[in-house]
Formats: structure tokens, C-alpha cells, sequence
């Protein structure tokens, strides 16, 4: 086993990158990577992956470096941008091997390319202790639509449609493994959503901690934005699950990392969307933001999905 | 001790972003920020600080969050570019209070007002591993100058002089602290150096790692960019040294965030730069990048420094 070699790691993998696009005018190995964007508009997030927390010890390197590069894009995707470029940063355990961290790395700079976004910088470190795992961050840059149009979580307005891109639930198996290392992330759905509706919709976010709290997220953001405070209806018979799961998998599993948008009460949902409630006035007294509605019950969803406390 | 809830510690630093400017158009607290950029190039890498192997456990979160900042707007000197906006990556220990997130991550925002570059995004997940280390990466994303000249580390030629910005060695002090957590990053000297010299500037580094690795890397990325194999050649009495450090200090400790440049043979270096050698064409056969000249001895000095092999 070659001993980690945090220099050599990046010289392999950049050697590997002879198929940036000619807007990288300065290539990995420089203390920056200069891009030529296609507009002044700039999208920029950071996400991490964190062995142990969001995948097993267990769980293949090429699919850590898929989450975390996907998990990126699919914010893209809730923007309603379109990826231009990524940055890694790995934090590497002891005991991996130069072979290792290369394959984590060169797994970064493939998906990074089948998702339109290419490797252009990055950081390896090793741990000091002996028994710090792997964590992976990625930083994702995205440009704008030609015509300007960027979605935020914040414009939901009362009366709207919510519609979601596709079944929910289940993603992060009994194993580890599951749909939380395979998805793919939304952006043409997104696009494709912008293209048909227009300013006809109001509002995106991409359903990463689970239908319940993203939608509570929309309608807090979009409360904030509008003056009114909102609510959720989302009608539980219309929630398309995925293959064994209950409905409070579908609000709760999160991971799905489909999109939730919210739409004009007219507007008609685009194939591959499927409306799952609406957005109404919240009655005064009332804290909560998302509601589910099972035949003539309802009851509270706002908290259903993964709130990032402390376990 | 109030338990750590990720997304507050968020919520809390993002609410005191009060000071941001009109060009973030999309502030923290959606999917992507989103920014205008003064041009269409962009500048951008990410770099880490893992306590542990870049800091102490005892370090102040203050100070960790510091040089996470700083080491990054080092990059943005180091390429002759104008700092725009962070995005800060941490990764905390379980023991960690809601308090001490929520300072070391006020901390990055403070510090990167303080040299130019409001904090626009982030990411906070709590390690499972119970004594698994602090992570703190730092995305920097700037622009280039108005006239559109940036540096790489690649433009050496022969004749050229060899000057940086300021005294080196001994920045990691004993105790672990010392300079490496208080620099100032050099972006006003690079615009000097720029303004004052044009194109006569040829190739520019910050010394990150030992000025003998760093003059190391410029001289072999400037190697394969022009065509000869480049030698420095370093004088040692020209080297001015931090108080109490020995030549091997200056050479090899790190750490330092000077700049190092290499100008026309003709150009006067502005004043806060001295001259300390000068590039030649390698003689055949001879494999060292950089050599230090003492009296009329030489030395190999082109592995002084720190390598990134693993310990």
C-alpha cells in the first residue's frame, strides 16, 4: 500500500481533466482555477459528506463521491441554474491508502462531468487522529438561465398548486444503501418545469431532509417574503410513495432529493409532476406551517423529516 | 451547554449579515446564494484547516477560524485578484456547545468582512464519531483586476529576480501559536506589486509551505510553460529571516504567507519587496529546482518545506 501523498493525489487527478471546457482559463495546480462564466450572474453552495453521518464506513468511495457531488447539483437544480464548475475538499482517515484517496477523488471529477459541472480545484488533508473518518465537501458553482430566472424558496403565495417531481420515501436502506447514492439530481426536470410554467412558478426547493420540513421550510421562507403566514396542504392520498413505503416515509425518510415547487392555482403541472396539495392562509393561532390531509383528518407534518438537531 | 442544532447555528450567523452588499442578490438561507460579479472571471479554491494536523486542540475557535479565512485570501493574493465572497464548510465535534459553533462560524463571517469577503453560504453537520476532530474548509471566490491581469505561479523566465514581501520563519510557534494564526494576507502588496510593475510581474506564489517547496513549484510549473528548466538560485544573506530564525527556518518552516514573485530582470522591486535571487536555465543534467547560494558554497534547498507526505 502506497503511503497518502496529499500533493501526488492532486496532480493524478488533475492530469485526468483534459476534458475541461474552454471556459477554464486557469486549470487545477495554481493557487486559484479562473472561469469564464457565461454571465456576471454567480450560484455558489457547499455540502459535505461525513462518513458515519450521512454514509456508512462501509459504503463504496465512488458512491460517497457520487453523493456528495449530486446532493450539490440536485441545489442547482433547486435554483433553477445550471452547474458551471466544482471544488473538492477531502479530509482523509490515516489508514487510506494513495490508491484510495485517488479513486475518492477521480470519482469527484467523473460525476463531477456527467452532471455538467467539472472538477477545477481542491484540498486533501490527512487526519491527525488515528480514527477521524472521511469527510468530503463540495463546493458547486452555477450560472443562471439565459433568461434570468432564478427560483428561491420564498414565493409561495396563497392559493398555489404544490407539485413534487417524483415518489418519495425509503431512500437510505436498511443496508445503507438505497437511492440516497444513486439518484440523479433535477436539473433537467427543473428546467423543463421553467420552461413550460414560466413566472407561473413561485417557488423550488429540492426535498433533501424530507417532504415534511422542506415544505415547512417554503412556507416559512415564503411567510417571511409575502407578509402572510402560509400553510401546507398536502393530501396524503396524492403523495406518491415509493415501492413499500407508508406515507410517513414518504414526509419523513428524506434523502429523495426530488424537487417540491410551488405553482400558480392555474397552472398546469408539467408531465413527470404531480400535484400533492396547495398553499393556503394560515388561521390566526395556528403555528402549524405544513399540514396532511388523510380523508377528513389532518394532522401536523411540519416537524416529518431529518431537523439536523443533535441525536 | 444548550445541544447543537445545525441549522440554528446557521440561521443565527446568517441573521447577522446585516452589513452584506448590494451584489449579494440572494443572501444565506436558500438552497444557493446567489451573486453579481463585477466581471465574467472568477476566480475560486478551497482549503482547509483540520485541528489536529493545522492547529491545536487548544487553538481558539477564533483564531482556527482566522487562518481558515486568511489562508484562502492568501490564494486570492497569490493569483494578483480582489476577494468577492466565502463559503465556509465546518464539520464539528460532538462535544461541541451551540455557543462555540455559533463563535467559530461568526468568526469566518467577522474575518472574512475584515478582508473583503462576506461569508454568502455554508454547511454544518456534527461528526458521529465521538472524538472525531474540528473541520473548518473555506471556499474563496474573487474576481481579477479591472485590466484583467491575473498570475499564476507559471511565468518565471530566465533572468528574472526573485523578491518577496516580507521576513520569513518560525510562524508556528512552540505552543502552536504564533504568526500562522495571525497574518494578514498579502492581496494590497500583490496590487502594489502589479500596479507598480505591469508586466513585468511574471509569476506570483504565496509561501504556504517553506519557501524552499514553493520556489520549488514555480520554478517547475514555469519549466513546463516555457520550455527550459528553470533554477533559482536563492542567496542566503538576502533572505530576510523573523527574529531568532535560522536560514533552514526561512527556508523550510512555513506557513509564512508571503508572496513570492518572480519580476523582470530590469524591474525595481517596490518598496516592502526584497530581492533574494534569481532564476537561471538548470544545467543539464542537474535535477534541483532551487538552490541557496551561502558565500560560495550551494546547497539543494528545493525540498525545504513542507511536502504533504504523510507523517
Amino acid at each position: 500500500m502506497a503511503p497518502l501523498d496529499e500533493e501526488e493525489i492532486l496532480t493524478a487527478v488533475a492530469a485526468q481533466n483534459n476534458r475541461l471546457p474552454s471556459t477554464v482559463l486557469i486549470a487545477p495546480g495554481d493557487d486559484m482555477a479562473l472561469l469564464e462564466l457565461p454571465s456576471r450572474r454567480l450560484l455558489s453552495a457547499v455540502d459535505q459528506v461525513v462518513v458515519g453521518v450521512h454514509v456508512l464506513a462501509t459504503t463504496p468511495l465512488e458512491l460517497i463521491a457520487r453523493k456528495a457531488v449530486a446532493r450539490n447539483i440536485s441545489d442547482v437544480a433547486a435554483m433553477g441554474g445550471l452547474p458551471v464548475a466544482l471544488l473538492a475538499c477531502a479530509t482523509l482517515p490515516r489508514g487510506m491508502s494513495q490508491e484510495s484517496a485517488a479513486e475518492l477523488l477521480d470519482s469527484v471529477r467523473r460525476w463531477g462531468e456527467d452532471f455538467g459541472s467539472p472538477l477545477i480545484g481542491g484540498d486533501t488533508t490527512i487526519h491527525a487522529d488515528a480514527s477521524a473518518p472521511l469527510v468530503l465537501s463540495i463546493t458547486v458553482l452555477a450560472t443562471t438561465r439565459a433568461d434570468g430566472v432564478v427560483l428561491t424558496r420564498s414565493g409561495a403565495q396563497v392559493g398555489d398548486q404544490l407539485i413534487i417531481s417524483g415518489p418519495l420515501g425509503g431512500s437510505f436502506g436498511e443496508d445503507g444503501l438505497g437511492r440516497h447514492l444513486t439518484f440523479t439530481p433535477r436539473v433537467p426536470e427543473a428546467q423543463e418545469l421553467i420552461d413550460a410554467l414560466g413566472s407561473n412558478v413561485h417557488a423550488l426547493i429540492d426535498l433533501s431532509d424530507g417532504l415534511g420540513v422542506d415544505c415547512t421550510r417554503m412556507m416559512r421562507a415564503s411567510s417571511q417574503s409575502c407578509g402572510t403566514l402560509l400553510q401546507a396542504h398536502l393530501i396524503a392520498e396524492q403523495i406518491p410513495c415509493n415501492c413499500g413505503v407508508t406515507l410517513r416515509g414518504a414526509l419523513a425518510d428524506g434523502e429523495d432529493y426530488e424537487l417540491l415547487a410551488a405553482i400558480g392555482s392555474n397552472a398546469a403541472a408539467p408531465a413527470g409532476f404531480s400535484v400533492i396539495g396547495r398553499v393556503v392562509a394560515r388561521p390566526v393561532g395556528d403555528t402549524r406551517p405544513t399540514l396532511v390531509l388523510i380523508g377528513d383528518e389532518c394532522e401536523d407534518a411540519s416537524q416529518c423529516g431529518w431537523t439536523h438537531g443533535s441525536a
